[in-house]
């Protein structure tokens, strides 16, 4: 006989209404940590606020009788230790650092949701088969030092002591006296690096409006897309508004609206989940009366596919200094950050479609086109993504909102994957 | 018998070379007074500086033998008395501020110019029948406060005291309290409002690339354009760049890079003497991994048509507004600054286009895009401007340039002019 954590449509119902309850009180309790004057949350790396978060959430793990621990980069863990004593662990959570002005969702619901399903589910059924872990990862944003998944990465042997030897934050603080400050760094406690993960689960809000403007409940990640970011700089020539016939015009912001356009053209062309913006333009000397005689603009360009990616960026590069050519603009183009596309665990993408379908709940696979902690972690595990809807894609900002009831069912999606991989026994 | 400056080949060779040497000497001597550390002068109303320079100009006028005169807001005038006590002045000049960063040629060759035209004509004509003044406008660019013409404009009854009570510099200095410093204000002197003027010339540098690309030494302005200032708001959707399909995006950049082509487009449509420009764009959030959510830029138009630049501006008003409504994009748009066509004086510029013809030196009618002092004395008197080529139509830069001899036929036709305004008693 089939086994779930809800067998009926009034057990799924009630089960979603005590997490509509518990995952609010989670995330306002810790929304209620690290508030800023702008009515949004900055819980940067190793600053007072992160330290007091975590070790709240310490304390909070305990009392829901999970076993405890900070690894060397400040990592926490908060471990429901299974029968088998040599299988891997299936380990779940998010990141606890905010973005400068951020939400209460982004990283935190994550780490609510694991916390949830993990009392939920030792209350319920007791010891587990294979040990469950939920994780508060230190640090996946990059807002305080310019190093993202610095938790994730620690982990999953991307990211080490040494490359952050030289990294400063704005104030000049360095990055291992910051860490330090906070009882972390090298030689302290445990090593991050872990060998022993058998899977890792993900729940996060989508940070995009396609749930939303869909109508359905759960995205499960089919690949994190991969990354390219670009710098152009267009040279033209800056002359007077007034005395300059048009004809006479070398001017840099006309020619690099023309590429904005021919972007989006050609982005549109190559069609989903292929995206392109310009977001960073700054024009020189930036005067109502001056013809622009410099912009410097970036593009940002993200897909599931690497090739098609690459293919892309090469286009805008010719494409640009095609148009720059026409224009007797001066151009120059580099990359400046990539990352490749990667694509979440199969066996568990199938798992969650399933998990969705026997609990009635909409889904659909999707391309995450944000970077998560999770792409760290499929470099050492089985490693699967799932997204509940964000109101009107607004994230890494105070306005960041989804519904309690949206909320739940991801923690119910959850809940209902980790009873199966850690009761139930599924291989991975 | 005909009279002129010069009657054969050999005396313009002769006066051209004398005019080249001495127009550096001049200049060069100006552009000592209140140089900057980038290589440029920055000659601010009311500074150290500007006094230095103004009274430095009144000590060479008085040793040319004219008799100056400071009023009340600080214009320095030099007057070589005429004959005829009865006859309005003919006066010529320029102004003696700068921008920040300025070149050495802008205002101060209109003032050079005057003062060798008139040391000339007093050397080898001796004393008029029309009195000739040579004027050192106190203020034209608007750098320090903001204000622009303060010293013809104040000549001409369209400036006043009670338009600056409020004015303050960056520095949080009061106008008059500055103009107090330098021993000018009200009740100081005499009275700058003048009603005694029979006609203005005013010499310049185009800062413009026409003459130069066309190969013509001398630009006879037909019209001062009217100038029109447009500030544009365009709010989109800020959104995640990674997770927020293009269909799905409201882009202000997007849009307005659209708006910047069929500005371009309309313009050189309309054609010459229309010109238009987007200068100033400011991006919102301005973040790579951000779509565009509010783009802030400006329009200025200008042409010497008054009629034609209202219905180009009220074109551009309605053409945006629909490019964002196609695009849901919400749209405001305000004119901020706006200036009328100012014809110049058609008496004065068929002389001019007389004397270069006679003087066998290359001329054209052309519209000035930028505004003059010029445009302040139409309002009270016969007015006319005369252009020299300016190297790459580059100005308000250190790296203004205008070659000597360049200069030099500006002088010559200018003495040519003032000769026969005042000895050969032109009619006006």
């Amino acid at each position: 006989m089939e086994r779930s954590v809800c067998l009926s449509p009034q057990e799924k119902e009630q089960l979603l209404s005590y997490f509509e309850t518990q995952v609010m009180q989670v995330l306002n309790w810790l929304a209620a940590f690290s508030p800023d004057e702008e009515g949004g949350i900055t819980r940067l790396l190793y600053t007072d606020g992160w330290l007091e978060t975590q070790l709240a959430l310490a304390e909070k793990m305990a009392g829901f009788g999970l076993k405890t621990e900070f690894d060397n980069v400040g990592n926490l863990f908060g471990k429901l230790q299974g029968e088998d004593l040599d299988a891997p662990s299936i380990i779940t959570g998010s990141h606890i650092d905010t973005v400068v002005q951020g939400g209460m969702y982004d990283g935190a619901y994550g780490i609510a949701a694991g916390l949830l399903a993990l009392d939920y589910l030792q209350r319920q059924f007791g010891k587990p088969k294979r040990t469950l872990e939920i994780v508060s990862l230190c640090e996946e944003e990059g807002s305080r030092f310019p190093m993202a998944y610095w938790g994730s990465g620690s982990i999953a042997g991307k990211r080490n002591f040494e490359q952050i030897v030289h990294l400063q934050d704005s104030y000049e603080v360095f990055f291992a006296d910051a860490m330090q400050r906070c009882g972390f760094g090298e030689g302290t406690g445990r090593d991050s690096r872990r060998s022993d993960i058998g899977a890792f689960i993900e729940v996060h809000i989508e940070q995009g409006a396609v749930l939303e403007k869909e109508g359905i409940a759960i995205g499960v990640v089919d690949t994190i897309a991969g990354q390219r970011r670009l710098k152009f700089e267009v040279i033209g020539e800056a002359n007077h508004a007034g005395t300059t016939p048009m004809h006479m015009r070398r001017d840099a912001l006309e020619g690099v609206s023309v590429m904005i356009q021919a972007l989006r053209q050609e982005a549109v062309r190559v069609g989903a989940p292929l995206v392109a913006t310009v977001g960073r333009l700054q024009v020189q000397p930036n005067v109502p009366n001056v013809v622009p005689g410099k912009v410097i603009f970036t593009v940002d360009a993200r897909h599931d596919d690497e090739q098609a990616l690459d293919s892309f960026c090469q286009w805008v590069m010719k494409e640009f200094t095609s148009l720059a050519d026409q224009r007797q603009l001066v151009i120059q183009g580099t990359e400046w950050f990539r990352e490749e596309p990667v694509p979440m665990n199969d066996k568990l993408k199938k798992q969650m479609d399933d998990v969705c379908g026997k609990l009635a709940i909409s889904s659909k696979r999707m391309v995450s086109g944000a970077g998560h902690d999770a792409q760290m972690f499929e470099h050492i595990c089985p490693t699967a993504m799932l997204f509940v809807p964000s109101r009107r894609g607004i994230s890494h900002s105070p306005e960041e909102y989804t519904e309690p009831r949206e909320l739940a069912v991801g923690v119910l999606v959850l809940t209902e994957l980790l009873y199966r991989l850690g009761y139930e026994g599924e291989e991975l």
